[in-house]
């Protein structure tokens, strides 16, 4: 046995529960090395009643198998230790370490569950279709707001460049996201602020006058909840922009501004070139830090957080650069946002591994870059085989409980990142496949304005062009492609809410696959990213559950014949679904 | 190169700052696999400028080695990536997997030092020596306040009977508890309570009068303080007893009482045989748990808690069954203590691994229960050997971060276990050795009362007999070892702050030595835990620090020659110091 490769913690995404009663564990151990993993668990303090769970294997990746199970006590108070089979021998995993029988205080705990563990994102965010403006670029609606010297439309845009997009232009367009389907608005920042990107805020009270007035916003929230989709703002509060009256002040009086302690000052005067404070990234002037730690800092935001719920109905906030931020202050944040509104999501701003913020007590969500890396490298750059692709998800997923998977911002691209398409080659066959990805897979996928009609773009500022309005240049195709994945996922709730298992990779033909399922069936997805046609033996494919009679003999989206090899078209989907009843 | 065992997770215990703009970072990999581990570091926004830090071996267990290095950027913000050799292969260890090159977007991220993560355990609190008082126990003051049927003092203690110690008890014996040399007093429940430990609290704001009145409790606190000595007590929020306010409300009211909600009632009426509400453990009727998840209930416990520090000075509190509370009773428990006494102490009550409740946002340190099992199994049941006590000690020590392995309440037993000698089958030469590993090792020793002198007891509620107070009953060789230790962890910063490290453990010999040290110097513990006298070669021990001068010629506590060995007593120890300046 394999030992060094085993690992389990009573806790996070190795010990949470699902249910009032119920645990999930999961139990990592070398790839292939086990028979059998059996839990064997019992009340913290009846130990007379031992109970067994045998554990599924749930994923794995190049060196691991993951296996899960899950316990039930009405009791809630778990102890438990893993008995492990390698074939050759046995031995009981404990929190104490490897033992060849059963010995007393060595189990792994998980004391009691309260109903805070219960906790879950929004069940709204879970599987939402989520879409990104970036106002300035988006569509324009009132020109009488423009800035001064507006470049035109579709010019390349540069760092400083301004196009006259604004909150009216997405109003004027909302037919057009109706038509797409989405379930939520993501903004980029709204409030004042000198830049096109506005992530150097100078009001955090004021709508910037280039975008619209507070009745343009109160609209904008208006139409629509009146048509079932939420709105998020961005809450870049990790800095602000030189403009911020707090920090003006710091300017105008030095060491006499009662506002210092809000920021990081080697020393006075205070000196812009280059910046003797803390700043965002490096040294940027004009994006002071914020001492998010200081109590007068977290009160202040605060406000700011549950203004705009409070007053003007937004549905939540994305947060900027969240991982910078002191993790009190998240924490304070989380219980103001809702205790305006439970319902609010809360979704950070993180490009890697974001398990500890994801614990309940600080984000919903976070922005899952890594999983858009991976995509980046199977389905645009063909860096990695369909196996690599296969162990990359899987390491994601298991970062994190299941409702935080279904949860995360999936998604391809963002304005900090070069377009997907153009990271394809602007190959559409090769971009359309990672949608399909994107659409069906567990999350809640994040569409960046544009890409679904073809826009391109390099890195930032080229990401930041103009939408495409014109529909002679739109690409009408890619466009249908979303409305009908989106569309096919409004129609199944399976590919929202349910459970998601690989049961496919293959490097000959670099088909990647996987079975969305719950209690109302299961649906498979097979992706081949290849330039040939390729197939697949249906009935070498492990479901996750029993299949059912429907989908023996009927499967409502192709119907096949599951002695037969299924033939995918190059870079083609097959979507194969149990009968809807 | 064994990739299954390498791990690490940029937070917790694997990554944490231990200054400003310092990170220290922990890697596992398989035992004896590693020729070299080296971190490359840079920060998160300049990745041209590239920093390498060497790893140290810092301890190994039975499977694994841990190697550990510091990485210092005055940014705050770090991101690494591990490079392995292992004398055949090098392999780049990244949060996305292993890696033959170095690749974009696969560094580990520890995104910013925030203020908040330098947080630390108070520092009073770190090394601190306690002393733990079951007050009906320990000592009679006031025989006008004595229960009914007050049993003989040195009666063997049932379930259910009363000896009539209290606090002033406490206060006529405080110069014993000076002469030993303690810092800080933990008691365990005084508040009213129908029971003899009263873990079945009544009234949170009353002293039980049995025990004494407010004014004892005053005096006592004041006397601890005019000394130096901190003072603790017991808060069980987890439950109440029956008697407490709410709880009868329901009883009198049924559905009517406002406090229903409080508690988790499965119908009505209330029923107490067997109960029909969820309780303590298993069905402990006159312990209904509370619902620690309830804003109601949270801020009752609230008000209780900054109660006693505010109105009457204690310096902090113990939790009882603290890992069955809800973790966001827990978080504002934390906020409303420290606002009221930022150096308070708030010590958990956890017998199994707690590394979740000691991020910063919970405890400052739990009950080292983990630590006591393996003192158990080593010193008092000889069922293990030095190596594996060694593993044993490495793995509760690389649970937690450093600051907070100093504040562990490092016990060998409790009200709740066998007293430590009885389980050494009453061997004081077994005993002390156990001892003097407590009194050495990193953490906050605690000692259960009576343990000094000798007093012995099964289980729970034996455990709790009257401590001897005759001068002829009392074992004057184990209390003068005691006050030894003490008073050499007194003189000896390092046996409080020092860092700890490993550097002996012999099975044959059965000797297990470790180092604890830092920038005033290092201290070598010897522990012979054997019937037979045992050498020990100095030259082959790898010391954590270059030896200074002083080591080399002259030890302080011993004067050996380095290139003879070093002879130990059966049971005995040695403790070889660098001279003192």
């Amino acid at each position: 046995m394999l030992k060094e490769a085993v690992y389990h913690v009573a806790r996070d995404n190795y010990a949470y529960p699902t249910g009032a009663d119920t645990l999930r564990v999961i139990l990592r151990a070398g790839r292939g090395d086990l028979k059998k993993a059996t839990v064997l668990y019992q009340d913290r303090y009846l130990g007379s009643e031992l109970f067994l769970a045998e554990m599924e294997l749930k994923a794995r990746d190049e060196l691991f198998d993951f296996y899960q199970a899950e316990l039930k006590l009405s009791t809630k108070r778990f102890a438990y230790v893993f008995l492990l089979d390698d074939r050759i021998k046995r031995a009981f995993y404990t929190e104490k370490g490897f033992f060849e029988d059963l010995r007393p205080n060595t189990h792994f705990q998980y004391p009691y569950i309260s109903n805070q563990d219960l906790w879950e994102p929004p069940l709204w965010a879970q599987g939402a279709v989520a879409y990104q403006i970036f106002p300035e670029r988006f569509a324009k609606g009132d020109s009488s707001i423009d800035p001064p010297r507006v470049e035109p439309w579709e010019t390349a845009p540069s760092a400083e460049s301004y196009k006259g997009g604004d909150l009216e232009g997405i109003i004027g367009n909302f037919d057009y996201l109706l038509d797409l389907g989405i379930d939520l608005l993501y903004l980029t920042p709204i409030f004042t602020a000198p830049s096109n990107h506005k992530y150097d805020t100078r009001d955090y009270y004021r709508i910037d006058p280039y975008f619209g007035s507070e009745e343009t916003v109160r609209n904008l929230v208006e139409l629509c909840h009146r048509h079932g989709i939420k709105i998020i703002f961005d809450a870049v509060f990790n800095h602000c922009g030189a403009g911020f009256f707090a920090f003006q002040d710091v300017l105008a009086k030095g060491e006499e501004s009662p506002y210092c302690s809000w920021f990081n000052i080697e020393g006075y005067p205070l000196r812009t070139d280059p910046p003797n404070y803390e700043t965002f990234g490096n040294q940027v002037a004009v994006m002071p830090k914020l001492r998010t730690d200081h109590p007068e800092v977290q009160e202040y935001f605060y406000q700011v957080g549950t203004y705009w719920i409070r007053e003007f109905g937004i549905d939540g906030w994305r947060l900027d650069v969240a991982n910078e931020v002191d993790r009190e202050f998240w924490r304070g944040f989380r219980r103001a946002v809702k205790a305006e509104n439970p319902r609010a999501l809360l979704v950070g701003e993180i490009w890697h591994e974001a398990g500890e913020w994801l614990r309940g007590d600080q984000f919903d969500s976070v922005t899952n870059y890594p999983l858009q890396y991976a995509c980046l490298e199977f389905f645009a750059k063909d860096s990695i085989r369909a196996e690599s692709f296969a162990h990359r998800v899987a390491k994601v997923q298991l970062n994190y409980t299941e409702a935080v998977n279904l949860a995360l911002f999936n998604l391809l691209g963002s304005h900090d990142t070069e377009r997907f398409l153009t990271a394809c080659g602007g190959s559409i066959a090769k971009f359309s496949l990672a949608v399909a990805f994107q659409m069906t897979y567990a999350g809640a996928p994040l569409i960046y304005y544009g890409d679904e009609v073809g826009l391109k773009g390099g890195n930032d500022p080229d990401c930041r062009r103009g939408m495409i309005w014109d529909r002679n240049k739109q690409n009408e195709g890619l466009l249908s492609w979303y409305r009908r994945l989106i569309s096919l996922r409004n129609s199944y709730p399976l590919l929202r809410i349910g459970s998601c298992r690989t049961v496919w990779a293959d490097n000959a033909s670099n088909i990647f696959g996987f079975v969305r399922f719950g209690s109302p069936g299961q649906i498979l997805v097979l992706l081949n990213n290849s330039p040939r046609r390729a197939q697949v033996d249906l009935c070498a494919i492990s479901w996750p559950q029993e299949a059912s009679a429907e989908l023996r003999e009927l499967l409502s989206l192709e119907t096949v014949y599951l002695k037969q090899p299924l033939f995918i078209e190059p870079y083609g989907v097959k979507i194969l679904s149990e009968k809807k009843e």
